[in-house]
């Protein structure tokens, strides 16, 4: 209550959380010439007849639009258009704050596919690339394949890779100190960041994969989006059947991308020994770090800043883009996702690895540098740049 | 060619003229808890119980999109989305600048006018105000319609009314110092600006208007815009027919939104004493200010920064939109464009103004302020205030 309290004032205060501001002084007639009339004319015409120009003599290089339609915003759900900016602004300033990078936010009054994927290809002009943020399942993902075929820069929805990116750099680390085979990962949620997390753990090669939602460990005879169903070919090598408690007993990891308090005490306990369990949900987590505890999980990580382990998306979104961004990439690839989570789990030596230490800072100043470096040179290794 | 050289060279070296740049800081846990999860739902919820509180809690309140789709940029023509970004950004940056207003160039890759509206409609949550530039006429009239009529934030073609609302202002005042009653003005170029300009000319009651294009003055038995006929309806009283230099012959007042050179001494010679000559082609205008005297022009104007009397829509803009802003207008009406007319004219005192001084510079500091006060009343004056 304090916290929203406060939060309001502030908004209140700020009245936006960005400022738009020119790089060069605009004082006399002669810098008017050169910013703006008769000298813009001179890149208008170079871009014109170079189109890839606009890399140069635009902010594109380093400019990102942030989208949503509203439809999925934090836990609020479908609060549209609106109230959903507030969000954008939020990352937007985030993105400058820790990555460098100028950032737009846009919030779009439909929530039609089609339109949505006209409207935001269209501005294409204007941006170096496109971080997609807060769209309802399964509708995302169609959204992002569609603008990623239509588009020459990358696109990238944030709540499904981002998050996936730093669960899979925690989870590396996490398995560095348990030092287990072929793990039995349990994800809860089945969603867009759950589905996004079980793809990449698969390309990783991280364990047996176990998919979970409301209606009990996802199978064949459900009825399932076409990303849900593609990828429970791939998981669940030992046939379980049931629920979440039926799917834990005897799992090795917990992830967690659903609602808060859900998992009992029990449930942890009846896990392996080792147990990894990243309680996820925001606010309130899918079992208190506290319980999880008490309940003999080795290590423990969750989305808040007042715990140990902290596994949130700001870790991995400023330094995707910047690296994306200065490699000149015209897409965000699965080489470029992956090299991000080794940059970001090897930021921690096997020296530092601890239970409580698996994942770094998101005010550790190295984690946009190295995520940047590795995501840039992976690009460049698998030949998506701009020619 | 020197301007033109320098200006790559400045365009180079800022890379986009623009920096997106967070208002508080972000540097610990508790800094994000507010600006970021979970502290930014609090805005989220009351926007989405009271939209309007968008306008509070988001930065609306002073934020625009310029936007484009490169049909008509500066001279250059129809150059495209990305050949027109250096001019929006320009632009964004004198809104900074000038009126401070936090302003976002979006180029459109279409130039369709359904697309258009639709895509430009859709991001209404996301701004205070459109500033429409640089869109080729007869298109730009029906888009600005349309768009006024779906959304509810002021929305403004530049290239029409601030261009008109400068030169109306200019014009007052070299009519408060030739003192003529119903002058003949003469305006050349029947384009998106040459329209505007007779039209707010007509609504001010400041002379009687001739119309003129390449075909020479216009008429009913010609093929014309549905603009173009609904203003000739009220023009050309003495029913002037034939080229411009027909028109120019005894006519009180030159207005030039056409190309370079077209106009020789001898027109101007042909005119009535006294004669007002605006020539604001640009870079090169309608006649040579020196030629323009020579031909015993009284008072002269040009778009140009090098001579005295510069017409220019950078004394409009920044106001206007700082004074629309600042009520809450959910338009710019007429009302509030005739404001910003008499504001502008009315910074030059009766003893201040000479034939080298009817205009006040874009770089004196009241423009802003006078011109934004007048039409935020105006705005309240005329009830476009959004409830």
């Amino acid at each position: 209550m304090e916290l929203n309290k406060k939060s309001l004032e502030m908004h209140k205060k700020w009245n936006g959380k960005l400022e738009v501001v020119p790089k060069m002084k605009l004082e006399t007639a002669e810098d008017l010439s050169i910013a703006y009339t008769p000298g813009v004319a001179a890149p208008c015409i170079e871009i014109k007849n170079h189109p890839n120009d606009s890399f140069i003599y635009t902010a594109r290089k380093h400019t990102i639009a942030v989208i949503s339609d509203g439809s999925a915003v934090l836990g609020l759900g479908n609060i549209g258009a609106e109230a959903a900016m507030p969000v954008m602004e939020g990352k937007c300033a985030l993105f400058k704050a820790l990555g460098g990078i100028d950032a737009i936010p846009l919030c779009i009054n439909t929530q039609d596919t089609d339109k949505l994927v006209e409207i935001i290809a269209s501005l294409e002009a204007s941006f170096g690339g496109i971080n997609l943020e807060d769209i309802a399942a399964p509708r995302c993902f169609e959204i992002e394949k569609r603008l990623q075929d239509k588009m020459k820069i990358p696109v990238f929805h944030d709540d499904q890779h981002g998050t996936a990116i730093v669960v899979c750099a925690a989870l590396v680390n996490a398995l560095r100190l348990v030092k287990k085979d072929e793990p039995a990962i349990v994800i809860n949620g089945a969603g867009s960041a759950g589905c996004a997390i079980a793809s990449l753990i698969l390309k990783l090669k991280l364990g047996d994969v176990i998919l979970v939602d409301r209606q009990g460990i996802l199978h064949d005879g459900m009825e399932l989006t076409t990303g849900q169903r593609s990828i429970i070919q791939l998981c669940n090598h030992k046939h379980k059947s049931g629920d979440i408690r039926a799917a834990l007993k005897d799992a090795d990891v917990f992830i967690g991308v659903s609602t808060g308090h859900i998992i009992s005490k029990d449930m942890i306990a009846s896990m392996h020994e080792k147990a990894i369990v990243f309680a996820m949900a925001n606010p309130i987590p899918e079992i208190e770090p506290e319980d999880a505890k008490e309940a003999n999980a080795y290590i423990i990580g969750t989305g808040r800043s007042d715990h140990p382990n902290q596994i949130n998306n700001l870790l991995a979104f400023p330094g995707i883009f910047k690296g994306a961004l200065d490699a000149g990439a015209t897409r965000i690839n699965d080489s470029m996702k992956i090299a991000a989570v080794y940059a970001l789990a090897h930021l921690i030596s096997e020296e530092e690895l601890r239970t409580d230490y698996i994942i770094a800072s998101p005010f550790d100043k190295r984690v946009v540098e190295k995520v940047s470096e590795a995501v840039k040179q992976a690009a460049i290794d698998s030949h998506v740049i701009r020619q």
